[in-house]
């Protein structure tokens, strides 16, 4: 830590692209003397980064020359493939100083990924009672707050003044790393309220701890998703929260830094799910990705063959007028993504809880009439598409209306889908896209299509 | 505070529909009691929400009947159309008694937004000590470090040792409300080290600070961007981070919390530019929703018209197989599918800084294999579609090969797209979306149509 202090040019140490390709030409010249120059004074996130940028084969020979250097912080912040790659490189003994540092919650997050062969070695280097410890949070509901949490916690009796927390305080032998509160609990360890330590320092004495509580206190259920208890960071503005068991007992508490981490992994899903990518990483392999994308385009194969099947309803009428094929696609496209805009808005009001039953009629209603709106507009600009390209009045028309229609149900569905399957139980970030742009599709090919084969009868 | 603790059924007042649907009701009977009891224990976070989710007639009636209740931190909580709202129901002593009791980072994130009038009438609602302070956080460039951080800071000479901290800290009269670090100076006022609270509490009055410094110390530019902050917390796990002036010099310090809201509001940021649909909340009208998602649906209707246009190339081809209509929407759906989904992955790891130069040809190379492998196996699937459908081996090879193709192009076109917007300083999560699903109709129309134009002469 002094070291830190001594040159502090190197708190300036960060990853970049010349130091990537620094440490490839190192390893290439398997110059170990630069490569310790330029990963040890590297934060184990960017130790971490750097593994997941470099080939395969460059990565096993730095781990060749950079032996021993792993620790478990870099292990925890690799992706899963890497992070399980690395883990069977190392000896049992490289394994066992790696974690040995880490703190409990730590290990359980290292953990919980890995294969049953890979945890046992893992668990088997811990101490008996840290051992006991992570198993014990295993035994928790997987990305619940019990995973979640940390075992060391700092409280104490509810009816203690400031003087006595801070003589307490004062006697530990260790404290946690990270601490911002101290829990007051009743005789019962049911946890009351809590007290931030920089309060205390600034209190005197006499005063009671009950009085210097803070009002965002909140207890958090140990089988609470990671999702919730990320949300209530955010929406109450909490730094830490105790975790509580079935009985109210506090058992552990998380720290913002840990809901932090976890509302960057929900966004990472949010967003992977709304275009169709399931869980993986950069780092990930063709055969595995290849198949991890495979069942959204099986979904959409299937829309799509059902909107073909929409438009061979109307051969003969394309056979008539082959105008119509070249211009069907604008009115699905863009049907297509004005529902994409109102899922989305949905999809991400639902997850911040600012779409409910109270408001979501007003929601549908505001929906439809911003597809009404656009729907008039682009039917405006696309009948004089239709009237000149095609020096046709009749394919105009049916061009505006068909655009007006499908952007009002584009509207519609936007917002009904997710907000069913929401009720029914099924996250609309996975499932809503493929519905909606089913629906515009064939709602644009069917109007479309079906106004001009009504016209042209 | 004690009343919190007096009654600890108050903590988990939280809102849900049934609460909304109380308040309704209250207010339709203007009844003043049931409102207070159902408002008054809500956290500010849930009042704003509450607000959103009411009609505007509900929401104008509530505010006369809970008169004087709307504190600075639910304005600081609204969406800002409705804040604006707000601010100009209420006069301007009910606004001073709002805004007085907010920290100054608060009250700088409350005024930002707002109209010059409406800054005005709050700047001079504050004392002129703090009215300095917010005027010379509004100097700095918006979105900026400057504008996040709060200016009271708890700093200590880099030479003092423990005792002398925290006597310090315990003569002050007034700490801020949130602190979980001590700064360390250089007699330049140049942060160099700083020391977690807890850390102080834990250690020998006689230890030296510098040996109890933390190692994740970092500071930050006062003109970094607010997204490369929030970037920086989660990568790091940093707690608080003190910024400094261009002559290196502490002006102020950011803490988590702050950084986490930045977080949550850059995902929403992407995952809405990713939609095409700008800035704004559900809570924002239907005009300016509608003028909102205009420019994306005029940007997707320039290429659905080129899209068009490719078609109309082969409108004699079409007038001959009536079925090449019918199938070609399948191979432009599936190739759109698949590259929004490496453009996603794509866009994704460039904003968590994991696809940089260093490994952009071996992600490009894997999305077009990812690309191939999926090609292949839908071209399978489709010829056979192709074949008993229709009947006709020709049909179903030039939509075999046309799917390959496609898939092909939609993972070399999702990942080199966004990378090359990137390197020109266009946001790609803004306008990657368009440019690849153009790249994917037109390669689908064009080599479906085309293949089968070249099979038919």
């Amino acid at each position: 830590m002094t070291d830190l202090y001594d040159n502090p040019t190197e708190l300036s140490d960060v990853l970049d692209n010349q130091r990537v390709l620094d440490v490839r030409v190192a390893v290439e010249h398997a110059d170990v003397e630069s490569l310790h120059g330029l990963l040890d004074a590297l934060h184990p996130a960017d130790v971490a980064d750097l593994l997941e940028q470099i080939s395969d084969g460059t990565r096993g020979r730095l781990l060749e020359l950079w032996k021993g250097q792993i620790d478990g912080e870099v292990l925890s912040e690799l992706d899963d493939s890497i992070r399980e790659d690395i883990i069977n490189r190392l000896n049992a003994s490289e394994l066992v100083n790696a974690v040995r540092h880490l703190e409990t919650d730590d290990v359980v997050d290292l953990v919980q990924d890995l294969d049953q062969l890979q945890q046992k070695v893992i668990l088997e280097a811990l101490e008996d009672a840290e051992r006991v410890v992570v198993e014990q949070s295993l035994s928790y509901p997987e990305n619940s707050a019990g995973r979640l949490m940390q075992r060391e916690v700092v409280m104490a009796p509810e009816h203690w003044n400031v003087g006595q927390a801070i003589d307490y305080l004062r006697r530990q032998q260790e404290l946690p790393e990270q601490f911002y509160h101290i829990i007051l609990i009743d005789p019962r360890m049911r946890p009351t309220g809590y007290v931030p330590i920089g309060k205390l320092l600034g209190a005197k004495r006499a005063v009671p701890l009950q009085e210097v509580t803070e009002h965002s206190f909140r207890t958090i259920p140990f089988d609470q998703p990671e999702g919730d208890v990320a949300y209530a960071f955010n929406q109450y503005h909490l730094i830490s929260a105790p975790v509580v068991d079935s009985d109210d007992r506090l058992i552990g508490v998380i720290t913002i830094d840990d809901a932090m981490i976890v509302q960057d992994e929900q966004h990472e899903e949010d967003i992977m799910r709304l275009a169709g990518v399931g869980e993986g990483s950069l780092s990930d392999r063709v055969a595995a990705t290849t198949k991890r994308r495979l069942p959204w385009l099986v979904v959409n194969l299937c829309t799509a063959i059902m909107a073909s099947l929409v438009i061979s309803i109307f051969e003969a009428t394309i056979a008539q007028v082959v105008a119509l094929a070249v211009l069907m696609p604008i009115v699905a496209s863009m049907g297509g993504n004005a529902g994409t805009q109102s899922l989305t808005v949905a999809v991400r009001a639902i997850a911040t809880k600012d779409l409910t039953t109270s408001n979501v009629w007003r929601v549908i209603r505001r929906e439809v009439l911003v597809g009404l709106g656009n729907g008039i507009i682009f039917a405006a600009v696309l009948w004089f598409v239709g009237f000149f390209w095609f020096g046709s009045p009749m394919i105009a028309w049916v061009l505006a209306l068909a655009m007006v229609l499908n952007m009002v149900v584009a509207g519609l569905a936007g917002t009904a889908v997710p907000v069913l399957l929401e009720k029914i139980g099924v996250d609309p970030a996975l499932a809503a896209g493929a519905f909606v742009t089913t629906v515009t599709d064939v709602v644009g090919f069917f109007a479309f299509l079906g106004l001009a084969a009504w016209v042209l009868v």
